[in-house]
């Protein structure tokens, strides 16, 4: 069980300490049932009431408040949150190796220190760092490549000649590396393109579960460091996705379009094939984008506008129908 | 094989029976190609020819009509049928205990009574009541609670600490208790919060393949009794969905949105996070939801409005650029 | 290693070759870092300088060029180019009959070799025809039929009494024989219908990752031969797809919809079930469809109007908000 002092905490959020810094912690707490060796959090002030008569032997708070518990005043409540939740929660990291009996590892792939494989894993003739932990039934293709301490939950598959950077997290049934879907057209069918290209992750990028990311036809589909993809995304062929970019659930890209550093891409939003998006856009949930976007800012709809624009538009379409 | 009685199955169905109750009825069949042994059903009036001449031994029917098979009247036939259909083929149930010996299991798993699991499924840590079945490469993480007689269609994922009341079924793909979309942002960049809380799936819930449902960031993600959910539906952390909903495929739900009892979702709606939909609520097919709804009714479009007017904007729009 | 003069290569796509025939080749190349042994391919004017000074041996090219490459000059570049390429990167087709130790198969499935079947795979009491290779952790259920040179990647589930095809690809997570979403309802609750229908996938089709098509309540869910089904797509019960469809990611069908031969159907479109949409449709991204379409054409958006009516009716509302 980890375990730490007030003031071990302060220092790990950039906090201010007021009160006993020594008291230990060894977990999070609601602030009614906590423990004194639990720490709490305040978001609001509506919370206020409960902090003061809270048993935790510390709280995250935004400013002094009474209480009996040592105080941690932090700028931003949520950031702090994050922190010390992930101190007594923290992402899966193998520490020592185990490879379950059950999985089928290949000869020849190339395993360092300490990694977890899960039953049933099947591992290509692939690259996997130390720390990864690698869960039931996730199929690792040939010529892949995981940097350390990346987690693979149940059922992902990757296919060949993926890369995955440092700390990549990919929730379960995700698919990493399948076939653009790209065809020629001859007469009035289709003939496959093989797809020839792959897939890179970077650092730190978290892809939520049922999330499907495609292989590109030629060259590389690009997921940049840091980005984070919701349940049942779609990332087409060839796309490049940004540093610091998030994108909430049923988001899809069509293919070769990217997506610029720090978007943030709202729920079963549509991007068409072929468009830049400039950095810095934030997309409305159910946001149809059929052109480029070149300036930054806060768009929604189809037309997609501005979102005082388009909260405008569905005014004015409503007026048009009222009774 | 199942028999059972005409007589009997009028009871079953709480019909009135017409005609030879002592006939034996082993399966259903389409009207042209019964047998004596079987039992058809008629919805409408245009199958009352074909229903004249069949060879069926009994039918299901909403009124009397000329025919040599014993009649079941019925106010509802797709009720009607529905019972029946289940009569002879019944969901998944497990009879006897087996555990397929490829399967890995956790030697303090608690799997009371027949159970079946089958090849390749990893099961924690976690309690199992009787009359499941667990098939092929499912995934059931420590601390899950499974009650009775659910089914679990091939890959299923289960993470840890996930509740699943009685006869829940799972469709294949389909991935419960993941992480919630959680991420505090610091700066530029996005620190994820721990998703510490779980999901509890109660009695009759079927979900369907490809269907994603998070774990709250603390508490919660809850789908309460009866509750039927489509394909490639996403439930994101720390909803709540009441009983007897009903969500068709694509359908998504951004986190801390509460869906009332009896509300039907169409395909591919999507709906903000942190709203309030009230019980008894319809939404028709690729609604955009940014706003509570407090009054049952029929709903459909982006900007969201009754069914009626929505259809008079669509006549509108239409109207604006007719030639 | 696959290898090829030239002139063969000519012969393959049906091109005119202009230059020395004989040259072996065995692969594909970028055009500024080609080998003498390599094919390059010229889509665009744009490189026509880099096709001048190239090392690879010969080119694909709509016209004549000057270089010092053979050329083999075709009407449809993006035709010969995808014929080329699978020449050297053929789908994967099994040679030699191979069944992993830990694959778990029916000692009844009639496997006419040879066949790969990948590690964890689950086969039932199941025909699978030569040539087919079957991937890690697939689940084929009892009754269902495979014809010749299938690839079903890791994954994939089948449900019982599926028909594939010959030559019917399969991406990783995708769910062919899911119950179709039927229930009847019975005051406020729901009870399911049983989905005893089935599904068939014709010669040609490929289904994306992560996409689901449910098995029909009675009779058949149908997709015709060629069609290509993209990621996250969802079909539901008892929908017939045309022949030569395309369906982009996203894209989802209500129950008992027909889409005609040699549909278009763009990204996140929306049909609604008991629909027929009529042959040659095209359908925009993000399209909600809720009537018949009887003509063949070009149609977007929701209202659903012919294309260039919805560029001028999303161009309207733009004006409606204009500053």
């Amino acid at each position: 069980m980890t375990e730490a002092s007030v003031a071990a905490i302060a220092e790990l959020v950039s906090g201010t300490l007021h009160g006993d810094g020594e008291r230990r912690i060894v977990g999070l707490a609601d602030l009614r049932n906590a423990q004194p060796d639990r720490i709490g959090f305040v978001r609001h002030q509506s919370y206020y009431a409960a902090a003061k008569d809270t048993k935790a032997g510390a709280l995250l708070v935004a400013e002094q408040i009474p209480t009996g518990a040592s105080l941690i005043v932090v700028p931003d409540v949520d950031v702090a949150y994050a922190k010390v939740a992930a101190l007594f929660h923290p992402t899966p990291r193998a520490s020592e190796h185990r490879v379950h009996p059950t999985a089928v590892v290949h000869p020849e792939a190339q395993i360092e220190g300490p990694v977890e494989i899960g039953p049933h894993a099947v591992i290509g003739r692939c690259r996997i760092g130390p720390g990864c932990v690698v869960m039931a039934g996730v199929t690792i293709g040939d010529d892949c490549t995981l940097g350390a301490d990346c987690v693979l939950y149940p059922r992902v598959t990757l296919y060949h000649a993926v890369t995955l950077g440092n700390r990549v997290i990919c929730h379960a049934s995700s698919v990493i590396g399948s076939d653009g879907f790209g065809f020629a057209r001859e007469g009035s069918t289709y003939l496959k393109v093989p797809q020839l290209g792959t897939v890179v992750i970077e650092d730190d990028v978290e892809i939520g579960a049922g999330t499907m990311i495609d292989r590109a036809t030629l060259g590389v589909t690009m997921v940049h460091a840091r980005t984070k993809l919701d349940n049942l995304v779609h990332i087409a062929h060839n796309c490049t996705i940004g540093y610091d970019v998030v994108m909430a659930g049923g988001a899809m890209v069509a293919g070769s379009t990217s997506i610029g550093d720090r978007c943030v891409v709202a729920g079963r939003v549509g991007i068409a094939g072929h468009l830049k998006i400039c950095a810095d856009t934030r997309l409305g949930g159910g946001s149809v984008v059929i052109r480029d976007i070149d300036q930054p800012g806060d768009y929604m709809g189809h037309p997609l506008t501005s979102m005082r624009r388009h909260m405008r538009l569905l005014q004015k379409l409503r007026e048009m129908v009222d009774e």
